[in-house]
């Protein structure tokens, strides 16, 4: 009855392009059937390094809902919810902060990695410096016992397991659970040319994408033999082939010569319209009813938040901060 | 129609004593009925320094309600109200997070001074990092213009105006409102002596404490000159001694020697027990109706929900994070 609970989402800063899809959403799409699967529109969490533009992140939260619904989310299966409308998450932030020091914050390698990555040094907003204790929020409000990542974000694993054990340690009691990380098996896209190309993409968008895909800058004539490493077309024809055989000869006769790059796109691009023309065409029908759509978000919110409140109210009574039962 | 609106309270660490009489809660009970007055019980911001001891934080919540209303508190003119019950102070406070830098709260002078003084060094709890925030978010929540503080407090009302302009200003609107010091005119208490002595405090335990209060350790005799400054009996005398030419004399003639410390004792107790006599009866009396004061508690945490659920839906309205409206 009970199935495994899994916390995942997107930061909503932009519509989901192919990066995603074989990132995270083809795997969310297997998992909804044999999980309890929440998908957080973490719009709080994007303005803690979008603040000054609040309208990209709110203008995001359904343009990220219709590739979600495109790609064969189904909200039956999968709750999908709003952040910044539910707020238990912002209450158990603030009262896990209680349990976590500034410098241990600051030795985040994901946070460090990033604040460097974003310039902010000492400028750095609080709000992004607590960034992965209202993660850990999110991913305890709901339970999850899996939390599907890349190797890059282990500490925000490790730093989520750290409050759960201090929390329960300090009141005595299994309130709170501890996560694991589902370290995701695929294939992640190379650069931004291939994750450039959005999930409702037009046609000819994702033919002139790969049209201007990176092979190998030496590779001139088609008789030169050409290089497979770094080549993007490869790379990508590595996610998306699925004719693993034709594939190997394919690399093998570029290495040798004699495969212009022209014939390697024109595959990579069949494979890419066809696999998006179906997305596309869902999209648009759920572009084209923003009503039902978030009908759909507010159902999942709703559902999201009820588990949140339960769990938010466990805490709180744990703390004695449950004045008025 | 619209009274001036004020947001004062306390930190629920333990129940009040005769320092926060003279030092708030006078000044309180006259406010009320000239302002709208709203009276925070900070158990959330207790806790960002006591999460250690989170029952010691919830406990008090109930006793510094007792301390109100026996002082004269009355819930009709003032909403007395408990910070954690409104999720709404932590969702404004996460998102005022994003407009503050961390090296801006290192430099608050309140905290490093506070930092200094718990001995925290790089430890520093995050949530006591940020309490200057969750400030601003209480006070801001409920448009307050007024905040009554000491002076060593003014780096927080300015932290506070500094957060309300850049948020007017980052979403172009006057959403939130500026708010002023109102500096206490009265005078502080002097050391623990008599600060330790509670609202509710029994006849022998105020007779305890006065003979207990320091004076001058050279005053050895009757008649030997003795020293007003830094003598917490004629401190205490200051602030509750109303007839003026009396206490003059008094000091004169302690000055020149003759005067005994037994009698100035004797004095400040009987004013101290006079003072107090109504307020511990009032105090037994809410204690032994807990019920009653809690349904006092919750009603002013409605109404006070209510007041901080609309300016957080206009601040989130303002960010676009309105979706189901």
């Amino acid at each position: 009855m009970h199935l495994p609970i899994i916390l995942t989402g997107d930061r909503t800063t932009g519509p989901l392009h192919l990066g995603h899809y074989v990132g995270s959403l083809q795997a969310r799409v297997r998992l909804q059937h044999t999980h309890d699967q929440y998908l957080l529109l973490a719009d709080t969490q994007a303005l803690t390094d979008n603040m000054g533009t609040p309208q990209k992140v709110s203008d995001n939260v359904l343009e990220v809902t219709f590739d979600y619904l495109a790609a064969g989310i189904d909200p039956r299966k999968s709750t999908i919810f709003v952040q910044s409308q539910i707020p238990e998450l912002a209450e158990l932030s603030m009262l896990l902060l209680n349990l976590v020091s500034v410098s241990r914050l600051e030795r985040n390698p994901t946070i460090k990695a990033e604040i460097a990555l974003r310039g902010f040094e000492r400028d750095i907003p609080a709000g992004f410096l607590v960034y992965p204790v209202a993660q850990a929020a999110d991913i305890t409000a709901f339970k999850a016992t899996l939390v599907p990542v890349g190797d890059d974000q282990l500490p925000m694993i490790e730093q989520t397991n750290e409050l759960v054990r201090k929390f329960n340690t300090l009141v005595n009691k299994e309130v709170l659970v501890e996560c694991k990380a589902l370290l995701s098996q695929v294939t992640r896209l190379p650069g931004i040319d291939g994750n450039a190309i959005a999930l409702g993409a037009s046609p000819d968008e994702i033919k002139k994408a790969v049209k201007q895909m990176y092979t190998d800058c030496n590779h001139l004539r088609i008789d030169d033999p050409g290089e497979i490493d770094g080549n993007v077309v490869f790379s990508m024809l590595d996610a998306f082939e699925q004719d693993r055989v034709m594939l190997a000869e394919l690399k093998a006769k570029y290495r040798r010569g004699g495969l212009g790059d022209g014939v390697l796109k024109r595959r990579l691009e069949d494979h890419l319209q066809e696999l998006l023309a179906p997305i596309r065409e869902r999209r648009q029908l759920f572009a084209a009813d923003r009503q039902e759509v978030l009908a759909i978000l507010k159902q999942g919110t709703d559902r999201a938040r009820e588990t949140a409140a339960r769990t938010v109210g466990e805490v709180k009574r744990a703390l004695g901060l449950n004045y008025f039962e």
